[in-house]
């Protein structure tokens, strides 16, 4: 007891503004605070535990998963298929309203364009990445480190397609390590509920908690027609979770932006999320009118508008967190400690160089560039599959014609067979929906823009947004998977001989995008990559190595405990039940229990918990995270946290910070009571 | 030229950072500043001028207007006639398309609730107004306010129907005015261009210069079947306007907030602009889309577009007055410098009782009643006649059982012939857009308030946002005004045996709304009205009383010079000529030329201006405003301003700040040589 009270009477005292509180942090697996961990959990893992847990996760697109079977059966959110079961479907045959059960693996489906990655390797390649940039500034420094990358990821993985080497920046250019992936292109779709099932609520329980959701499905991992064998798998553990257990949570959380300076935090606030959630508003709304128009759009918006609204909701906790006067005084307090630690010592604050000062001064040109970086080249096309599609033909025909070092790094070649695979996948396109991101897009560009900018003049000339996007949608021929291949095949005189009007729009805005995209690197992102490094460094310094990196869609480990929250505008309790579910359940949409679940209310125990709250530190991408227990067994999914939490990017909050997980409880109640799935539950070993 | 000298330099003097700059300030017709007007423009207007000035400017709506003839005739912008239009037009008959051209004054068309008014009186009634709130907190200060400013309205008022008195507040309840207004209900449209030649360039050109649209249009003020004889009212003066030329400009401009502590102004920018914004590019999208599925929805959407367009692109303007770092800079010097003036007088000091400290205080509770208030009462309906029919009705029904002082403050006796005259007006409901708002604003409240909130559980039911407003714009019969007043004249029994089910929902959202409503009162605009009081005294006290009070949508006369801007992001000169308007069009809406107007090029000099550019202090509100030289003639209507100027609200920028006129010399032009109005052109005594 004694040894316990001074363990963490020590950490306490390493916890101060700059460095990590208890379950804070969403660490690297090749520097995972062990001893911490288990001082704070009275757990007792190791390195072994790691690696295991590392080779048994699984990377789905933006999502996370794991590895629950022998024979390559990996467990994943609804949210994180619902693309390829959107894309699987057509509106006679629609998965996402009668949930996709196939009764044998014969009937499993290939995810179209779906991939899934494991991480084998981790290499340092810190000084490799720092010397390619030395004494280079702007977008010549941008370009140094990105060829550089290129370099070593083809050096890693060149010539086998099972593989793929990424270079990961930690710590904002403190840290570089290649990851090396074993790569799975045959992903198919083992098991998803009925959607109603996975979202009961919908947008309106979204980044909730207490919450009645399964958001849970199944993929499978194929190599040359057959499962992948996959010994090293998390064991199914489907009994009664226990309040205050501990847990840890493995997946790719996608963006945490804790290092941001307060100066940063700003534009953040001021220009950057407005922005992006006025244009998200608007497009709602349009997408929501579409949907009402008839049966085939609600079906085509249906995917959509999902991913629409959860980007929305998340946008405005992020909102919320950067206009709380609390929690930026927090923030703040943090910035002045850490300015206060290096100012008193002259050899950190001489490596440091003010990085606060370099990045303030990055700012003005950041909120002035913003609108057209965003609406010209960082969210082009408006999400328009065939916007997409074309610009990368150009370009990467375009590229293709220089050095894989001088290219755009989306193009180097050690890229270019993802690129690919997401180019050559047959995915439905819906020329009605194409239509209305498109005008949207289009209407957005030139109102914010204005319609005097000579790009916007360029882009739409003496045309409508209306009458372009139309003339877009319904001229393009890009949906053709056969066509799009023959054009990326045939280079760069294949797509300069095209007439379709989307790939000549494409090439119409080289110019004007590209020169959009060097000035946002050489002016933003090169400076401020700059004085992050620096910044990174200040911390190590100041901190010691008590520090974590910010996520960046990589794989981390996170740990906390099975718990509920009691603060203001956030108390529940730890778990949910089938019995809460019946209990909210109106009737009316997004509140009506899904047919066949509701069919088999009989069959199951109210009192089997649904879903539960975890004290993991998290973010947006860690959906699909397994969470598993110090004994390698699986007890959950990973698949929302709630909008308080949302603050979490900018700096953890132990007190509201909360995932919400779907159990394997509730996951072996619907496999074996409601889709009658029992090929699964004995795969699973379910007892 | 020595005297001027001097007098330049003392008023240099006195123009420090609390009181107001050469050119700032909307100032009251009994309190302007003659002396430095006259010194600023070299000018030598007089008390009489300014009377004269008021007795020819007339409020029209949410607009301002000029008196231009003997007989009745007023200027004001097409945009303030754009509602009577819409109600005027049919699908079939669409002045709106066509222009409205009466070619004698008995086709000229009432303006369904249409009414008019002329500011004949001011007294001073502030020893009352403050009087009746001495000792009180909270809600009853509120209360006991409302029914001093409704009782001084009946005495001055009551029993005569051609005139209104309005208790006035000034200096944030630091005056308090009695306004008395002769008013007429017969008010006639005289002329509408095409709405294209008012609004060339739409949504993406308003607030902005250079631009180039005729947005004029003539009301006429008619009594007893006959026009009005006037004999006070401005020239009309058309010949080409001079660059630099001294103007002056009446109008009611609508609501500035320059006494905003910075406190105050951070909740605007974090709390309520974000939400308004928001919610209206969400409901933009709806209606965009709505507009696009038939030409009848383009028929029914096309004014409310553009008036929410118009809306949310003011408030972009402010939303990006608050975030620039240099503006928001000086607000807080100002405060600075005002504080320590403040401070440095213990008498000002102790009178003043840190009434920032008591504004800081209320902005917790602002920033969370804020959603609750805009969506269940300030905004309630989403814009919904018939909503707003129901809740006058029920709300009329109940508060007249009480009496005039107890009520809620719009149903005061002094009030009830406007609230009467709204309620009885003859205009065009349309189910399809009422089911568009009514589903829009059903639903936003359910997100942000949470389908958890009691308020929203009774609201709603077990219903669906869509089902509801289906249910609600079909099944409402409150479009025939006949009903309306049946309602209203069988007061609260007729009511309660109503089973039209949109007063069935008012009847049952009045518990909770009133609450909403009370504490509102309670806890924000009774403390925010006590200490603003305290502040605008100590600002008169600290400054002088060389400060001028907010705008509030009452008269007031402010002045500059035909000029135009050379700072970043807004650089043009003063004019823009029809040959101007010929260049910029392309064929493509909205920058197609309206068709008669395009048919009378010929006709038309292409030298001659058609907008004007005017350093007068301006805020939305003032649309229709007469710009008047010193020597009584009308040269433009004020008709927009520019998305800079609309930091306008929180702090007067020089600089920046310009009024955007359409001129007299256009609207001669289109009256003669386009719309073949010559009836109005000798009547406007055109040589």
């Amino acid at each position: 007891m004694r040894n316990q009270t001074l363990t963490l009477a020590a950490l306490a005292l390493t916890l101060a503004a700059g460095s990590a509180h208890a379950e804070e942090g969403m660490w690297t697996f090749d520097n995972f605070p062990i001893a911490r961990a288990n001082a704070t959990l009275g757990t007792s893992i190791d390195q072994a535990f790691l690696d295991r847990v590392r080779l048994a996760s699984v990377k789905f697109g933006g999502c996370s998963a794991g590895l629950v079977s022998t024979s390559g059966l990996v467990m994943t959110n609804n949210h994180c298929v619902a693309t390829c079961v959107a894309n699987l479907s057509t509106q006679a045959v629609n998965y996402a309203a009668t949930g996709f059960t196939p009764r044998t693996r014969e009937e499993e489906l290939k995810c179209p364009g779906g991939s899934a990655e494991i991480l084998t390797d981790i290499t340092d390649v810190t000084a490799r990445m720092q010397a390619a940039g030395q004494g280079l500034e702007g977008q010549a420094f941008t370009r140094a480190r990105d060829a550089e990358a290129g370099r070593i990821e083809q050096e890693g993985c060149a010539g086998d397609a099972t593989v793929r080497c990424q270079v990961v920046t930690l710590y904002r250019g403190g840290q570089f390590k290649l990851y090396k992936f074993r790569r799975y292109t045959d992903v198919r779709l083992a098991w998803a509920p009925e959607d109603r099932a996975a979202t009961f609520g919908g947008d309106l329980d979204n980044f909730s908690f207490p919450r009645f959701a399964i958001d849970a499905a199944f993929i499978r991992l194929y190599e040359n027609g057959q499962p992948v064998e996959t010994p090293n798998h998390f064991t199914w553990k489907a009994d009664k979770p226990v309040e205050g257990s501990p847990v840890f949570v493995s997946g790719s959380p996608g963006a945490t932006q804790r290092l941001l300076t307060q100066d940063q935090l700003f534009t953040v606030r001021d220009v950057v999320l407005p922005m992006d959630q006025l244009l998200a508003s608007e497009l709602r709304g349009r997408l929501l009118r579409f949907a009402a128009e008839s049966e085939e759009n609600a079906f085509i918006a249906m995917d959509p508008i999902v991913g629409l609204e959860n980007t929305y909701k998340r946008g405005l906790g992020r909102m919320r967190a950067l206009v709380d006067p609390a929690f930026m005084a927090r923030r703040a307090e943090a910035e002045v400690d850490f300015k206060a630690r290096v100012a008193a010592d002259a050899t950190i604050a001489a490596a440091a160089a003010d990085p606060w000062g370099a990045l303030a001064a990055v700012q003005p040109v950041q909120r002035e560039l913003y609108p057209a970086y965003a609406l010209l080249e960082g969210q082009a096309g408006g999400g328009s599959a065939l916007f997409s599609y074309a610009r990368t033909l150009v370009r990467g025909a375009q590229e293709r014609t220089k050095p894989s070092a001088e290219r755009l790094p989306e193009f180097a070649d050690s890229r270019l067979a993802a690129v690919q695979s997401g180019l050559f996948a047959e995915r439905p396109v819906y020329p009605a929906l194409e239509q209305v991101r498109l005008e949207w897009w289009l209407s957005k560009t030139r109102e914010w823009l204005t319609v005097d900018d000579a790009r916007v003049r360029a882009l739409l000339g003496q045309e409508s947004p209306e009458a372009m996007s139309a003339r877009l949608a319904s001229g393009s021929t890009l949906s053709d998977p056969a066509l799009r291949r023959a054009l990326w095949e045939g280079g760069l005189e294949a797509i300069q001989a095209s007439d379709d009007p989307m790939i000549r729009l494409a090439l119409a805005m080289q110019d004007d995008t590209r020169a959009v995209r060097s000035d946002w690197e050489a002016r933003v992102q090169a400076p401020t990559d700059r004085a992050s490094e620096r910044l990174a460094a200040a911390r190590f310094a100041a901190y010691g190595d008590s520090v974590y990196p910010d996520a960046t869609g990589t794989l981390r480990l996170t740990y906390g405990r099975i718990e509920g929250t009691d603060v203001p505008g956030q108390r529940f309790g730890a778990f949910t039940t089938f019995g809460g579910l019946w209990d909210r359940a109106t009737g009316s949409a997004p509140f009506n229990v899904a047919p066949k679940l509701l069919a088999a209310r009989d069959r199951i125990d109210s009192d089997t918990v649904l879903n539960m709250a975890v004290s993991s530190d998290t973010i947006g991408g860690s959906s699909g995270s397994p969470v598993v227990t110090p004994a390698f067994e699986i007890v959950g999914a990973n698949f929302d946290s709630t909008v308080l939490s949302q603050r979490n990017a900018y700096g953890y909050d132990r007190d509201v910070n909360r995932s919400v997980i779907v159990t394997t409880g509730a996951v072996t109640v619907a496999l074996r009571d409601v889709y009658g799935m029992q090929g699964l539950v004995e795969e699973l070993g379910v007892r």
